[in-house]
């Protein structure tokens, strides 16, 4: 097992800025590279890390350049979008790890170059899915392998988050999503929703997505919302989108369970996952923050469900995961409610241990696959289109080789699995795990 | 304008025997006839008129009956499914205008005899969809007229309902639902979801369903509730149901908008009806009982959303339709909130005024057709069908012959309907409007 890895930085926009703290404060790990093709991005990463740690890290504007002059342990990617899979695809040539921020992605090819670049270079990929440590998720994911949602059914998922000003006023910022919203009609961003819910049905152990319909609404929240804010980039006015204000996807999976999955990003509304699981013997609902499960005593049919807001607290307190139990114990860091911080987390572990990433590159392909697959059916008419197996049969193994030992699914049982390496503990950020989500 | 309404009525299952109430109380009618399939129930139809008003009303077992012998203002069919439109299409070949229960239908031809006898006799008939008169319902519809969603894009609603009692223990009380369970697969409940939908978005006035896929899970809810009750019901014990535990329903309007509709009844999980609109100045949510809108002064970025859980009530003080504005000021009587009386109200308005009703022959096939649409996209894999347009092109009209003066979406501006005949106030029944669904 390796002590310390050495890491590579790829991307200091919104999120990048954000997200590199987390490695850099580990005590595991040094960020020894950083690159961004803007420049002055590429300044202030180098100026944050040796601001934070007294060290200069090799910096570039090109990522190749970091693949022929840094000897490194990991790489993670966080740029925009479309550069997500190009930039993995080099450093898996190079034989470099790659932790991969979240996203759709543009076309079914690049899934499948990633894909095949992985089985011959054996090289891991693993998508950095904060929203698959989040507490609820992984409390319900904990459930679910105890039995207690009986046989899980349909899920819903959702990404509803008002973005016309990031969408609208991002240009200045190199914001990519204006691109998407005027050319393209899909969900451009199922992850979030998809990644927890793919982890409860067993996607790619044993079950699998086969196939979905996607239905998008006309397009005029951004243009309403031109009209009603006083917005500055009047260049914009009257542009036409081709991104419907929602998108609505259903997935059907080879063992009959159903997915919805709603996409609503530009419309005033509130923030929402729409985490709802229905299994044959309990209830999550995300919206309200409550449970029902067969057997606690609540009567459906005379009880107000109002009574029940908010009883996901006592749920916490029962059936939290015990990855969770560890790190309330251990202090909250980092944002989101802590779970971006356990997903670097779990890439790191992995990495050090040498073992499979608990979200590898099936799962990767599974779940972006949504965006380009949800924009045929779009496109025809909302007609059904099947969703390839990446996996190449091994989903129908539980145990098949593209799941790896420190597994989401396994690790309620690991008790040898550590957030943090033993005695050396990071700073922790004060903030608290719940109602922390942007 | 006619002063007193003779009505027939027929059907004293569940529903029936709690909704008749509501017409011998009213002032200007009377149950002067009552039919069951069944006599016992026949007979106990006739014996609770008679306690309540003391006269003795015709009684028959077969509706043919009643209309050879009584003279007739209405009639209310409140039977099971199946027989809804074929009892229906005998009493307007007669005349005699007909109120009916909602649910969804059996195939395309029926609801097409429906319409088409409606074009040949003239003869109206009104869907008793309660939902569309519920409180939060009517408020958003209010606001919608009067522009303060903005554009409507996109609604969501459902039907959340745990009935797994009733399907399986409802043999001995002729329950229908079992025989649907067992053999069809379908979204088999649409109408109490897109009934309300269908009026905020203009359907059939402007605009029409244009297509939809549905999806539908796997069948285990159940079997899994007869595991974990010990249901009475041995024979059914392995059986097998055809009927997915949840379906999802995406419908397509002309004008752009996208609605999803969720089926779940075997499943435990709190009521919902889904009411979620989603426009692009305004949003409500039903299950958190909330609303936010453009200018309200809820940051959405950074404030966090269960502060403004059950704000609706706030909403109410402001934009309560009129019809609830002077409902609640004259004291909620009947169930489920106070809709229940509100359609039945409505009913008899329209037909005492001889005007069109509010909810038409037009309306009741473009809501009921959903459920053999859905049942023949699930069966084609979840392929998009076709909605037909009922109205013979005439919904690119808003004014089109099928919309009637006492509409829905007339009579905010409308004072002249009233809820209550001048003068005659039936006695009330002590209930709140909110908070009593089932």
């Amino acid at each position: 097992m390796k002590e310390m890895l050495k890491i590579g930085y790829i991307g200091h926009g919104g999120r990048g800025k954000y997200h590199i703290k987390n490695f850099i404060k580990m005590p595991d790990c040094e960020v020894v590279a950083v690159c961004d093709k803007l420049p002055e991005r590429a300044d202030s990463m180098e100026a944050l890390i040796v601001e934070m740690t007294g060290k200069k890290p090799y910096k570039c504007t090109n990522h190749k350049d970091m693949i022929a002059n840094c000897d490194l342990d990991a790489v993670v990617v966080c740029t925009d979008w479309n550069m997500h899979i190009p930039i993995s695809l080099d450093f898996m040539e190079a034989g470099i790890p790659v932790g991969c921020e979240v996203g759709g992605c543009d076309n079914m090819n690049e899934i499948w170059q990633l894909v095949e670049t992985y089985r011959r270079t054996g090289t891991e990929f693993m998508m950095l899915e904060n929203c698959c440590y989040g507490q609820k998720e992984l409390m319900v994911l904990n459930m679910v392998k105890k039995g207690l949602f009986g046989e899980v059914v349909h899920c819903d998922g959702g990404y509803r988050h008002n973005l016309c000003d990031e969408i609208l006023t991002g240009e200045e910022k190199h914001q990519y999503r204006l691109n998407n919203y005027i050319h393209r009609n899909c969900d451009n961003y199922p992850t979030h929703a998809l990644g927890p819910i793919a982890k409860i049905l067993n996607i790619n152990h044993g079950n699998r997505f086969v196939s979905l319909t996607s239905m998008a609404s006309k397009s005029v929240g951004l243009n309403a919302y031109m009209e009603y804010t006083d917005i500055e980039n009047k260049k914009l006015k009257g542009q036409k989108f081709n991104q419907g204000d929602v998108v609505v996807t259903n997935i059907k999976c080879a063992n009959g369970e159903t997915i919805t999955l709603n996409l609503s990003t530009t419309l005033p509304a509130f923030y929402s996952r729409s985490f709802n699981i229905y299994g044959t013997k309990a209830f999550h609902h995300e919206d309200t923050k409550s449970m029902v499960m067969v057997g606690d005593g609540i009567d459906l049919e005379s009880e107000p469900w109002k009574n029940h807001w908010g009883n996901q607290e006592e749920y916490f307190k029962k059936y939290n995961h015990p990855i969770w139990v560890e790190y309330l114990d251990e202090g909250i860091s980092s944002g989101h409610g802590g779970m971006d911080y356990l997903v670097c987390r779990a890439f790191v572990e992995a990495i050090k241990r040498g073992t499979k990433p608990p979200i590898d590159v099936y799962d990767a392909a599974a779940w972006m696959c949504i965006s380009p697959l949800s924009e045929m059916s779009i496109a025809m008419g909302s007609a059904p289109v099947a969703v390839p197996d990446f996996t190449y049969g091994q989903w129908i193994e539980p145990d098949t080789e593209c799941r790896g030992k420190y597994s989401l699914n396994e690790i309620v049982d690991d008790p040898t699995v550590r957030l943090y390496p033993e005695g050396k503990k990071d700073k922790k950020e004060e903030s608290h795990a719940t109602d922390v989500l942007a």
